[in-house]
């Protein structure tokens, strides 16, 4: 096993080791700033707020001799970019404060000029289309396919795309997002290839991915599948710092020099040491411990599953994705086909009520007054994550917590019922089965030129009055964050009944003025 | 004294203390992923890591029903900016945190479409340039005024901005930075009314400024002056962790639904807690403490300036800003006159060497040496920031330090050299000496529409072969990361004399391909 070596870490603590006398941002200098005002703060606070921050802070500095400029590294952050790049099969890695938004909105900056064309998966982060809105760029969007036991969105296929690059030759990139929410992606060697042979980048959103590729179990990453950039949510599946992330490259299709200056522009120029320390930890152990760090959570993660299926739970998890997905058959009605094998991340449990009584979003509730705490709900399913934090304890305390829903709906649903036990129409449920055959898998170039705001006159209106009138605002529903209308797009009647059970369940519209989404703003044509 | 009550901090230290069953992001689930691994990790990483993290991942959790949303504010988060908003005087406070850079980005995007013209003040942060870039907007800038005796810029006058005002009442907004990264700052009550008179908001950049107004020897704030949108970088002078911030808003005269938007399009998707949580924490301390917070601070900054001058150090203060500023006269010569009368923050110590032998940079090094870490330096000066955490001791050590600089320099400087308490020429020394009359006051309009990045041909030249040629990069030396140049500038002499004397004195250049800056990008005209 590597040794644990950490620069940015180690750099840090070796400047508050030294004792320094700090005149210097942040204020809290150091998290001395309570034992200065100690004759003014109550016993309680101050002795709260010290075991709280203390330590932190002592890491929170700014850019020092002895530390680094995240903007222009030059000692322990080029260094630990260095074993990042090394780590995580990529030419260079560049270290994110900002999320995965960040990154995604520079991806497209270094890429898109204000009119450039991209083909860009439908199903994106918010942060895609602001990055597409900030450039001033024009996108293809391409639907999805979707698993036809689950009704889930993942990916378009590879033919899709190729497609879509025949019938737009002059597309400056193709942008795709994967793994989804809950943990079905594709395999993007092919993606690669045919978009390589295109000789422009292929950029992608791997936010839940940043465990990929380091444990036999786990699917590649984006980097080992030939992507040309990727950005990961290191926050999210590895033990980072809320918003710290990576973005690595590889290859000679992208402008890094352009890249860089995009990262300097989307970013604070007062980057979180903390959070870069953490980056810098995650990529440690990835390097010394390789799969051992995965093996228990993974191990978790299957005994819950046989557990769930040998006790027969009415709660069921809803991860193992058919291998079907569901097409548009000629005579224009849906049906499945078995054609696509999704990439399962074995980490994410996606649960779901059998019997079809409790939402994605009552289900969620229901075991959080359990004690366990979900990431996120949609209105068929609830999606936790299991990782090397996760104990033995916490399994026993999610079994009980479904043991105990599980014997509520006994109690509720009578024994005739016919839903019980009965294999529900998950497709259906989906929040995302209006992708089915609703929209053209290959759209008509949307714009995005012409400033990021639009505001061409628009009113608001009753969501049921929308029909065939252009959004003027972007619906994202949330989480997962996944913009269900663009402004500018119009209003379907898919759209319109999705809008409306979304509201019904509960569901947040994240960035509308409405957030119960009674209402839309749209524009007077 | 009112009571202690930060809603944030609250909901998380709650949601912490329910001990819950984490299923959720981020990756390290409270911490307790070193627990986890405990089987794989050399037992002092794992204690030393679990020290310096345990606690503050505890807090470090995502959108949770028990919590909050950032992005759609409805229990804690939206008490927290209500009370923020109160104390600090506006109508509406956002919490940011992605630091001042993520307000500046969105107040630009919030008030210019692409073509739109706004006044700005020269030396701003270059956010604000960035925020111009990403807008497509074309800005007017306006050169400050410099103060006489240490010729540090400052601020465009009233009369500058009321001339540009006439010049061009096309204009959007008026952008203004104030104080400056020296403390150094501007009466805003007069620009407010000048500015309000013309229909248009003040913006104003108010990074360092977080903690005006909250004592009456410090300035009044932006807010209490009249401006209509404000960013501060609480982590600068309160005491909040690195990244955040605050923009604080009043009146009718900005769109406040399309400013959200530009918040929600410029930040990360996933905020951080622990830096909501200390906004949260540094809001309750002034609302709770008021003055009383910084009355140690201020004495200590006192005391220390006291003996400065009652010692004879050679090391002085050269914060005592003069009432005179640098002016051009009839007959193009330079000259100073009695007119300004600059606002001073206390709390910012501006030592120089007063035989001039050792520079800004090298002085701070030398400090460095002795235990001291300042905030920054530029060719002549070093900004030390004193604050409610700084010790007494930490004071003595600083005298200590300059006490035995002052007997190095006495060394080295002979009894019968000239420049021995010799008043040197600050106005030259100064990197912001350029500004004296070497630009206009009131420029051209300078275009940053058409995409933000520029890509028409350019080549790399030695600097002073850039004479007359357009920049194709900005050149910005750090700190304080003030632009010197504008990408699409013409480059002058004073340009050129002042990139060469700034590199051969350390600075960085940060976002420039060569950072050392003895090439520059230019056009190919």
């Amino acid at each position: 096993m590597k040794p644990l070596h950490a620069p940015i870490y180690e750099a840090l603590m070796k400047h508050a080791g030294d004792n320094p006398a700090s005149f210097h941002v942040p204020g809290h200098q150091s998290g001395q700033v309570w034992r200065g005002l100690r004759g003014l703060m109550p016993h309680r606070a101050k002795d709260e707020w010290t075991q709280t921050f203390a330590e932190i802070m002592k890491l929170d500095v700014t850019e020092l001799s002895s530390t680094d400029d995240l903007h222009h590294p030059e000692a322990s952050i080029k260094e630990a970019q260095r074993l990042a790049a090394q780590a995580y099969d990529a030419d260079a890695t560049y270290f994110l404060v900002g999320g995965s938004t960040s990154g995604n909105l520079a991806m497209l900056l270094a890429v898109c000029d204000p009119g450039d064309l991209v083909i860009v998966q439908r199903n994106v982060h918010k942060s895609v289309i602001n990055g597409l809105r900030l450039a001033g760029a024009n996108a293809v969007f391409v639907t999805p396919r979707s698993d036809a036991r689950t009704g889930l969105a993942v990916a378009p296929s590879v033919e899709q795309i190729e497609e879509a690059l025949r019938r737009y030759p002059m597309v400056k990139a193709v942008f795709l997002s994967n793994p989804n929410y809950y943990g079905l992606g594709v395999e993007l060697e092919r993606y690669a290839d045919a978009i390589h042979r295109y000789g422009i980048p292929l950029l992608v959103d791997e936010a839940h991915g940043a465990h990929y590729g380091h444990h036999p179990e786990l699917p590649l990453s984006a980097m080992q599948a030939g992507a040309d950039a990727a950005v990961q949510s290191t926050h999210k599946t590895l033990p980072a710092l809320t918003m710290g992330a990576m973005l690595h490259v590889q290859g000679e299709r992208l402008n890094r020099e352009r890249l860089e200056q995009a990262l300097a522009l989307v970013q604070s120029s007062s980057p979180s040491f903390p959070i870069m320390a953490t980056l810098d930890i995650s990529r440690a152990m990835i390097t010394s411990f390789g799969e051992a760090m995965f093996q228990s959570a993974i191990s978790h993660a299957l005994e819950l599953r046989s557990w769930l299926q040998e006790t027969g739970m009415l709660i069921q998890d809803a991860g193992r994705a058919s291998d079907q997905e569901i097409i548009r058959k000629p005579d224009n009605k849906v049906g499945a086909e078995s054609k696509s094998s999704w990439l399962r991340d074995p980490l994410r449990i996606v649960l779901h009520d059998s019997t079809g009584r409790l939402s994605g979003h009552q289900l969620k509730k229901e075991l959080e007054e359990r004690g366990c705490w979900a990431e996120m709900s949609d209105s068929a399913y609830v999606v936790l994550l299991i990782g090397a934090g996760t104990s033995r304890e916490q399994m026993e305390r999610l079994k009980e917590a479904v043991l105990s829903i599980h014997r509520h709906l006994i109690q509720v649903v009578a024994p005739s019922d016919k839903s019980l036990n009965r294999q529900p129409d998950y497709s259906l449920h989906a929040d995302t089965a209006m992708w089915r055959g609703d929209l053209e898998a290959i759209g008509e170039p949307v714009s995005f030129e012409g400033g990021w705001y639009r505001n061409d006159p628009s009113i608001r209106v009753p969501v049921r009055e929308a029909l065939g009138k252009r959004a003027a605002e972007m619906v994202v529903p949330y989480p997962p964050g996944i913009p269900l209308l663009y402004a500018g797009e119009k209003l379907t009647g898919a759209h319109i009944a999705q809008i409306e059970r979304l509201a019904s369940q509960g569901a947040n519209f994240q960035g509308a003025r409405d957030p119960r989404m009674e209402t839309i703003a749209v524009y007077i044509d």
